[in-house]
């Protein structure tokens, strides 16, 4: 299969995006990539690969640049470029870890959505303790949403679980304020009406405090609140480590117990660590499209490429394009 | 000053309240306490203290009463009683570990809104990594909630950041998804114009990554956001905190290690330890009502009536009422 891939995205590119291309063809024998950029900045990075072609772009949409019209405007980025790899089918799916709204406005003007899908919606998966992890999505695709959209989002969330992530009958839960049904805000008691009426596996009203427990397979929330979570999820694991870090390093003894729990405590940051969970995926376009975290390393790229190639491999355009027809019928 | 407390309200009730309030006895000699619950239930943890009088009543409010109605319905509950110990000007301040939403709407029913004040909110004080901390609100006190909502919100956490916390002039940021200007949904947008356009210290936008690095001295966000981002924090941290000490836990070695780093993990667990920082206030109503955490122990209880003295000491509705006068001229 085929992967494009924009080089000059995210905080540490072109070095880690690079970094990340290499890694993955070493360990993916049946993915070829495409790798988009400026040829003069990815050049000291690059290693000749018979599976890897680096296309030369002259352009690069910043993380700064308008979301709306960053890929109309530059129409030689890197990021225009991979778009156009997959809406042309000259690539199976493609990834950036570049402006994440911009990749979004991107794919809806360039992929496009798939027929019925209303809103197209960010989802990744997030570590649980209990290391099964769960698919949060909208995670900001869309800062508003209606109660039929955070519905739409159930149903591709429920089909990704089921056929890639192989759960037999995925729970579902509705991100709310409380667990009582009756609980939450204007849309998400709407919401709750739908998704109780719908077909898929609801089991009701989950609480942000009990995410990291496995409390569900799926969990949905409208792009404000989802990216809110998402955020202070990260944040808070990320001010603990700080805190950690800076305990283990306050005495000559505390460092002598940083020695003896070194395996430990590589293994607690692997837990919570989001290069190893792969990068946030556009739900509901006509072909993958996925957005690695703008901080990733080369770890984080190789992850989001393993997992685009298998939303390759299980058809999830397909699939997702099925069932929301289905559920239109 | 006289301060009722709800002796039956919270998961650990009436055990952690009598020790939490007997705590407090000792170290405040200005506060006398009004204990209300039921005699029996709480005589075995009880001790004669001259400025301790408890009273009996014969009803509990209990965690899954209906909110709406529990206080109203309840009339000789422990809930009902401290409010209207304030309400008729018995007591200075009121304290409950019990129903949060009973709690609230009880407030709004018995002890009323201060004039002006179109919401009242539930606020806070949580931990930042530099131990500064900030106040967040509203944490849950209205799920939905319109842009003069959040800007009175944030005149009353200013008001009470710069009278309570003596902070000069109080940074206020706006919880949004993002930091630039025109980020957000249709209520962030608005909320953004109207702070924007206001008297108070208005820094822009927040990010909930960066909450517990001290971006700002109060933040202000709906109800459901801010209960959302709340209890993910809180979450994340427990979860954390579990990692860490099953890691500790998992051999011979680590044992040792963590016997080495005893007093940087109580202190790093003091540092993001809610029992710390008191309960949550409900700001703009006509006298302080304090929310304790459903979970607190004595110690939490204990920091919860120091915050009740504090508001007391400072006269923050009457300040809070001035200033919405003020801002309403």
């Amino acid at each position: 299969m085929k992967i494009a891939i924009d080089g000059m995205g995210g905080d540490h590119a072109p070095k880690s995006i690079v970094e990340g291309v290499l890694l993955a063809l070493e360990d993916f024998p049946n993915i070829e990539i495409q790798l988009y950029g400026k040829q003069q900045e990815l050049q000291p990075y690059l290693k000749q690969h018979e599976r890897l072609q680096v296309i030369h772009c002259e352009e690069v949409v910043e993380g700064d640049d308008d979301p709306a019209r960053a890929v109309r405007r530059k129409k030689d980025s890197s990021m225009a470029k991979i778009l156009e790899a997959v809406t042309e089918k000259r690539a199976d799916a493609c990834l950036s870890a570049g402006n994440t709204g911009a990749l979004m406005a991107g794919g809806l003007f360039k992929v496009g959505r798939i027929e019925g899908v209303a809103r197209p919606a960010l989802a990744t998966t997030l570590p649980t303790i209990d290391g099964q992890g769960f698919l949060m999505l909208d995670l900001g695709a869309n800062a508003d949403a209606k109660p039929e959209n955070i519905l739409q989002y159930a149903i591709m969330g429920y089909v990704y679980a089921k056929k890639v992530r192989g759960i037999d009958n995925p729970r579902v839960g509705l991100l709310n304020i409380g667990t009582e049904d009756k609980k939450g805000n204007d849309l998400t008691k709407q919401a709750f009406t739908l998704l109780k009426e719908s077909n898929i596996h609801f089991i009701g009203n989950v609480e942000a405090r009990d995410l990291l427990n496995n409390v569900a397979d799926v969990v949905v929330t409208d792009g404000f609140t989802g990216n809110m979570v998402l955020k202070s999820i990260e944040g808070t694991a990320g001010a603990m480590m700080t805190m950690l870090k800076e305990a283990f390093m306050s005495s000559g003894k505390t460092k002598i117990s940083a020695l003896l729990m070194k395996n430990e405590l590589k293994n607690l940051k692997g837990k919570l660590d989001y290069s190893e969970y792969g990068g946030a995926a556009l739900f509901g376009l006509q072909a993958p499209v996925i957005k690695a975290h703008g901080s990733s390393d080369a770890r984080a790229i190789y992850s989001a490429i393993r997992q685009a190639s298998i939303m390759v491999e299980h058809h999830v355009t397909e699939v997702i394009k099925e069932t929301i027809a289905e559920s239109q019928k």
